[in-house]
């Protein structure tokens, strides 16, 4: 088996994974901890201004593996759908200034007031069919990351990989998937839609399903403290052609982010290195 | 579209929707309401008497639409495994006693201390192999559960309608499933496996996913109160040749469990009139 031991150089950190910090202190707490790959949320991009950013990312010569997030593309009605989509072309152009490798796209889920599942996965499709010549012409590849079925209805409707594979195959080039661990693990169709995905796996989030699961959004756990079989999952994604970074992203209130930012990257490396 | 008013006699409630119930409540109360079917969990059975539960339910003339639950097959050695087949034939046994028209399965999740979802669902596999002779002999037929996957840890690792009809095929004569909407309304693959599973659906179970939800065991909705469009399954369900009952199913700590269970029926049958 393959040495893990000491490739920080594919550990890439999500801004969720350690909250309290702004980008400035996310890029250069990074730096300190020898990491040299980020995933920024646009809050704090945006907060920072995103040339000062793109700044930023450049002097600490920081990857970005993924800019989080676009999407939400379903509305109750037409000037919403407008809306969102101007909302993801500003995205595009976000992730391209400050060079990001994607741009994760968190597709939306039921419009309020909706039950209507289908219709929403079509107002998806619609979506992504009208951003993606924007993004192809500033070269962002759209990262479709299917979330986990429990948030169907209020975040995201793409619920399996089979679904964002299908979107793949209708979009053609510029559109890949983002596979996050919390989200596909339980999948039984998932080796064989890793396998599908192959050149087209864009970013690979890792994080943990924890037995003791107490919030439906932000109680994720670090990895090697839930129940995913997270090198088994890693083997098929890099079985599959992908090359690129772990990104570890925990949504987690009572938890991870309650500690010292610092400390929580520390963990994330020794458990980077441990489990993933 | 058919006329739905007034189909009380299509309507099951299981006992967990009013929790604070014996079984001689859970008959007596449903007697009273005009309800003629009822699913009873084993734990009140097993209060009751499993004979004298018998006796309660020919005495109402109720018709028993499942006995809750058999399944649990996972376990981390030999013995758990022989112990949880038991254990399950003692519930084919009592599903018979009360002439219940299946055994409701939630299969289990990982053993304690696994990461390996595709050996817990082989686990899954071999235990309903075993259990199936014993099952056919009683005319007890096996509704396997898909659970939704957030209870792939912990309470079941077949988790779409797919899995469960795939465990089908390979159990023939006396194995079947039962479609519950809270756990497969989200299943983009939902209307085709719907209309595989044809006459192999045993059961269906109604409640609603709220957007809010709160807890993930807990916090089911009541019909009408939630996002999945009750009359779409159910048109599926029915498209596939299902003509039993609807059975209410909602596990709510913080909101039914704590009403007045005949109040909590007199909501299930409107709902059940209006929204399913």
């Amino acid at each position: 088996m393959r040495d893990l031991s000491n490739d920080r150089s594919l550990i890439s950190i999500n801004s969720m994974t350690v909250k309290p910090w702004s980008l400035a202190e996310l890029v250069e707490g990074c730096a300190r901890a020898g990491i040299s790959a980020i995933s920024p949320w646009r809050d704090i991009v945006q907060a920072c201004g995103v040339e000062r950013a793109a700044r930023l990312i450049r002097a600490h010569d920081m990857t970005v593996t993924g800019l989080c997030r676009g999407g939400m593309f379903p509305a109750a009605d037409a000037a919403g759908r407008l809306a969102a989509l101007d909302d993801n072309r500003r995205a595009v152009d976000e992730a391209a200034a400050i060079g990001a490798q994607c741009l994760i796209l968190v597709v939306g889920g039921l419009p309020k007031g909706s039950r209507d599942l289908a219709d929403a996965r079509r107002q998806v499709r619609d979506g992504l069919l009208a951003l993606l010549p924007h993004a192809r012409q500033a070269r962002v590849p759209l990262a479709i990351e299917p979330l986990h079925p429990m948030y169907a209805a209020d975040r995201a409707c793409v619920n399996t990989l089979a679904q964002a594979n299908d979107l793949c195959d209708e979009l053609g080039a510029g559109a890949g998937v983002a596979v996050d661990t919390y989200h596909v693990w339980w999948d039984p169709d998932l080796a064989r839609q890793i396998a599908r995905a192959g050149r087209n796996i864009l970013a690979y989030h890792v994080n943990d399903w924890l037995l003791s699961t107490t919030d439906l959004l932000l109680d994720r756990g670090m990895m090697g403290d839930g129940v995913i079989d997270l090198r088994a999952v890693r083997a098929l994604v890099e079985a599959a052609g992908y090359r690129g970074h772990c990104e570890v992203e925990i949504l987690s209130a009572n938890n991870w982010w309650k500690r010292d930012p610092g400390e929580v990257l520390r963990v994330c490396i020794e458990r980077h290195q441990r489990v993933v």
